[in-house]
């Protein structure tokens, strides 16, 4: 009965801020969305080039779709009605005398992910059943072979859970004085990928049993082009940042080094050539597409550090809660403010590269 | 697109009270479970009986298990559980030799239940792939014919609304100084019964749709004998004392005649007669069994009026703080608690009762 037992080995929810008020993730995550949005074009070309939908849905005239990671807010509605209007207009050209399948979609986060607030934004009027679903998706989450189409948008950088060599002090992996493997010694960044190829692993191989053959799932998750030192990314400057001030905040006894030492952040950017390296291990899957794009094309102007501060928060709060006193966490925050403004040069630098990787991958 | 859509109809959310403390339906449902319990055997036999599960299971593997009604807690966690253990069971001797199905439970209950509090509360280690799924069950949730089984347990007699001729001072049902059909003009236990028949035929039709063809449907209701008037019951009994109260309430000033005379619990019990004749006029599914039990048969000695009256609260306090304010709601049931003591006599002879409607249902 393997599979079948929700968040074992995720000792450490990660969940986006629930609610609707300012710290919410439903009220700062329009970053993510013009993210996701670069790259829309990109899924609306591929689902019309590659998934066969007369196909997939002639046995029985359902079709059924996976946002995995969902979170609250319109940003997972949008895009799963942005998904299945265009295979509804593919229907429409590719089998035009047959029936419309019926929809319906599956919104999965981790248990402690905010249904209530998930299900009162869905919109009244939908072309399609939904359901929301339970657990962490590094386990089996449907039934086989009962998905057709798996989205997966700025969720697979969490790690299950921290490397466990970090918390070692007799480890060469443990990550004193940061929280990151950021500018961290290399046994701390290969603990980091190597637990990010086994929660790969486990993902993908549950959906291997979940997408039907032919079925299509498409991966957008912050990347890093091959060789390049994470200090080099906007986000890298960031927890470099973070660390400094925990240290900071140690040094006038707020805190203790060893609340410092014993914290790090499980988050993961993967490059192309790494993803490449997993999907082709797993052998399930053959790609169409990987490639790295840059998340903020759309952005005209220096960023907003006030604004993307709270959506780091939004995304990241529970994380440092589970930690920190949350008056610590304010001051963290409130001090990250500044200091970003201080390096503004770097984070902007950043923000030019290429660091949001999108992959498409077609059930064999 | 007719049927995609939510709640449209329902503008008064029914819902239980959520979350886990004193006053939640998870902590107060105990009474609903002992009286599920009490038809548990007759469920277990309809299914070893009636349901061709080899034939069911054949097409995917997959069987599709739905609550709806389900509410937060224990219940309809362990009903689920009881359902597919009696399928596994009869899998095992039915099939032996097919590899067994794999199982997906949808639990179904208003936009406004506390999904949060009922995934939280699944067990951790489970046998089957569980989503939660928010809407009216007056209306379609699920794809065309893709549940096996459909249980709904103490959830079809909240009606979708209260019948609006109740509500107009001109209409013969106008129904002062009453809070429910209990002892009320004949025009009120009409519009009672239209809207419960309204109700059933939309709850029928969008479960002939989505019931395949051999699917079971069991459906556990508060009922009554055909002809006992609803004062004869506990629940009447009860109903009259609110309204009694609220009068009370009025002539103290504490709330309007007004007030009392809007607020109209959407509440119905029906007759096995009734059933019949509903299901019979939808005419997709054949009765196996429809009869009427004795919801308190494991009860020993007198009812705990306290215990009950919580029972209630957890129940019901949503639909009452829609309309008042939380000090009445608090003081009604205070009141309502003494009165009950009062009145024992006519609540104990009430709970001899056969008041528990029992259906079995097969999608022909």
């Amino acid at each position: 009965m393997n599979g079948w037992d929700g968040e074992r080995i995720a000792p450490d929810p990660v969940r986006v801020n629930g609610g609707d008020d300012t710290f919410s993730y439903k009220e700062n995550s329009y970053y993510q969305r013009l993210a996701a949005d670069a790259v829309k074009e990109k899924i609306v070309d591929a689902i019309t080039r590659n998934l066969n939908v007369c196909e997939l849905s002639s046995a029985s005239n359902i079709i059924r779709l996976a946002d995995l990671g969902c979170a609250v807010g319109s940003n997972t509605i949008n895009a799963m009605q942005d998904v299945l209007e265009v295979i509804k207009n593919k229907c429409h050209s590719q089998c035009p005398s047959s029936k419309l399948p019926e929809f319906q979609v599956f919104f999965n986060d981790k248990t402690s992910n905010d249904f209530n607030t998930l299900f009162t934004s869905l919109p009244q009027q939908r072309e399609y059943y939904s359901a929301g679903v339970p657990g962490s998706f590094h386990h089996r989450l449907f039934p086989q072979s009962s998905i057709h189409f798996a989205h997966c948008s700025y969720a697979l950088h969490w790690l299950s859970k921290v490397p466990e060599e970090l918390l070692d002090e007799n480890s060469p992996a443990w990550n004193k004085g940061r929280i990151h493997y950021t500018n961290a010694a290399e046994e701390v960044v290969n603990a980091y990928a190597s637990q990010f190829a086994k929660d790969m692993e486990n993902f993908l191989n549950a959906r291997a049993e979940e997408i039907v053959s032919g079925g299509m799932m498409v991966i957008i998750m912050p990347g890093i082009p091959y060789g390049m030192p994470y200090s080099h990314l906007t986000n890298g400057v960031m927890y470099d940042l973070m660390a400094t001030i925990f240290m900071e905040l140690a040094n006038e006894q707020l805190i203790t080094e060893a609340e410092l030492d014993s914290f790090n952040l499980p988050i993961y950017s993967a490059s192309s050539e790494e993803m490449v390296k997993l999907v082709d291990k797993n052998g399930h899957f053959s790609i169409k597409t990987v490639e790295l794009t840059n998340p903020t094309s759309w952005l005209e102007g220096p960023i907003d550090i006030k604004a993307w501060t709270m959506h780091v928060r939004a995304a990241m709060e529970a994380m440092f809660s589970k930690h920190f006193r949350i008056e610590i966490i304010d001051e963290m925050f409130n001090r990250l403010i500044r200091r970003l403004f201080e390096f503004s040069d770097k984070v902007e630098s950043g923000y030019k590269e290429k660091t949001q990787l999108f992959v498409i991958l077609m059930r064999k």
